[in-house]
């Protein structure tokens, strides 16, 4: 059942290449600590888990920017984690150092051990707050869905939290890509139907992180994370009921291999800030539309360079269908909220059609 | 005053692209952690800094990998900080958290308060290492120096340390660019006159580490980075004492811009793991010469994958001169060494011409 008002929104209609009265525009971590009010609602929640568990106050925080600045899309308040929390890694998080999990996987049997988690059992928060915030936009915008991308997400799992040079991970890979591939062919399994749930539950796009694809070798980049995701992309598309939902991967530092991810059959690739938006497009052509690319820097700077910055991003995409408006990242949590108004605004304004 | 055995060296031969018997090799940090002499050297210092500082111990520490393996060069063993540090702005290291500034730069009366230090005078100890290792090594392989690249000084500078959003020194770039010249040319002029002066001493090359150059957008990177590493290569190009000393220089994660850093003149271009070396050897054409590109995650695996691994990076290079071998970045720390050893004769033995 396809909404006619938010099937024919900007940010829908960029994602299939459609022309667009001027280009849409939404941010990584919209909701999130930038935003005085959501660090009100948070402070009530206790803390980032007991927020994210909770679909009103998810709901309530997804739409928070929302009611601040003109966004073309929303996007589903939660983690990219909550599949291995819902294994039973134990997710939790330490102030100033990110996630980590209490369990994390070590071995053979460790991997042997894991069971793909049914999201109406295992993740049913995620499902409300879905359903929860689609009625609350009333088809004003759309709702983007999302999960980790499975190298992403066993990142996390093998290192138990954040890390600067994966050798627990890689050291795995190298060591027993068997085992790799096993837990890898678990997670993507997981997030395939993780997003097939969400899309029941009325997301009108599913977007995958791929947060550490680009720590990889470019021959490991497509066997550890870019083949999982392929096979997200493939689950997704042959079944009736997701087929047309558009999928947008990213991978963080891809930029040498935005022709590869464009090859699996996703709608829309995103670009960080270190890939020329021109270049982007000579290397994916026509089968994809573009997300990105502005530093989230940017936005430490005066309103003047804002708008600069934002003309260049433009003039670099240049004329064409398919570029949705976004940063290369999550936004910072110091930056200023006028900044963002700043933002949103030149995006609309300086590629208006006249 | 050339001297032909080290002029005839495998490595400095590949430098010049010129044929050779086999694949010369160094590993970033060669001279580290994973070596127990090392941790030992160490513990006799009391830390990193008076180890650094004491050029009788940082000439023995330079010559342990060098007992151990057969590799093709030795390393300085020094640090990319010295020059601010020399500024006066308090290195110091702080156990699993790198680098610390005790006075990072915060305004422009801070940057103003800068004053380029001369080596001679606040450097000394660097140079006394370099005799003295040039005087041990006794010609039997050159030796490298270094520097950290002016943008990767001044991140460490204006952040007080490492970072993962590189929120401060960006948002000086972007809001204050005026200011962040005139911190980057300071920081040029310092580290053209630092390697200069190391030249003088006895090095036979000299690389510039640009670790954090991949953090900036393809406009920036050119502006803030590359610009201040051309101009060094230019300044040691234009004077006679150091023409003819070979250059290096390594941008990580700059696997986009590889022809870019072709241009400026230098003789060779780091590369990391992120880039396929015959993509690379594409965009550099016959101009420099590649030093790569081994994911240094490849050593925690067993001897037959480390032999394989080596293998595919030799065959991505291909045929032709100017290849030399070495991580895409700095050896861990939990390296077995008898893995290094694996490294190191695979790459002679596969290299080898038959």
């Amino acid at each position: 059942m396809v909404d006619t008002a938010v099937s024919n929104s900007r940010f829908l209609k960029a994602l299939r290449r459609e022309p667009v009265d001027c280009t849409p525009i939404w941010i990584m971590r919209q909701a999130g600590r930038y935003l005085p009010e959501y660090r009100k609602t948070r402070e009530q929640a206790g803390d980032f888990l007991s927020l994210m568990k909770n679909p009103e106050l998810a709901c309530e925080v997804t739409l928070q920017p929302l009611r601040r600045f003109p966004l073309d899309a929303a996007i589903l308040f939660s983690d990219i984690l909550t599949i291995p929390d819902a294994m039973g890694l134990g997710l939790h998080f330490v102030e100033g150092e990110g996630p980590q999990f209490t369990s994390p996987i070590k071995t053979a049997a460790d991997v042997q051990s894991l069971r793909l988690p049914d999201p109406e059992e295992k993740l049913p928060y995620v499902l409300d707050a879905v359903k929860l915030i689609k009625r609350e936009l009333a088809n004003q915008v759309p709702l983007i869905g999302f999960s980790g991308s499975p190298w992403t997400l066993a990142c996390y799992m093998v290192e138990g939290g954040s890390s600067k040079e994966f050798a627990l991970v890689k050291g795995m890979a190298y060591s027993n890509p068997q085992l790799m591939h096993q837990l890898l062919t678990l997670l993507a399994d997981s997030v395939a139907q993780y997003l097939k749930a969400q899309i029941m539950a009325g997301v009108d796009t599913v977007m995958i992180f791929d947060t550490w694809g680009g720590v990889l070798t470019p021959t490991r980049y497509q066997n550890f994370s870019l083949y999982y995701m392929h096979k997200i992309v493939a689950a997704l598309k042959s079944d009736a009921a997701t087929r047309d939902t558009p999928t947008i991967l990213f991978t963080k530092n891809g930029g040498q291999w935005l022709s590869k991810i464009a090859e699996t059959g996703c709608s829309a690739v995103g670009v960080d800030w270190t890939t020329d938006l021109h270049q982007a497009k000579v290397q994916v052509g026509d089968r994809v539309a573009l997300q990105g690319n502005l530093d989230p820097c940017v936005l430490y700077a005066p309103p003047e360079t804002i708008r600069q910055e934002v003309q260049q991003v433009l003039t670099a995409f240049g004329d064409g269908p398919g570029h949705i408006f976004n940063l290369g990242h999550g936004i910072h949590q110091h930056i200023n909220p006028d900044h963002v108004a700043v933002l949103v605004d030149a995006v609309h304004e300086l590629s208006r059609k006249a």
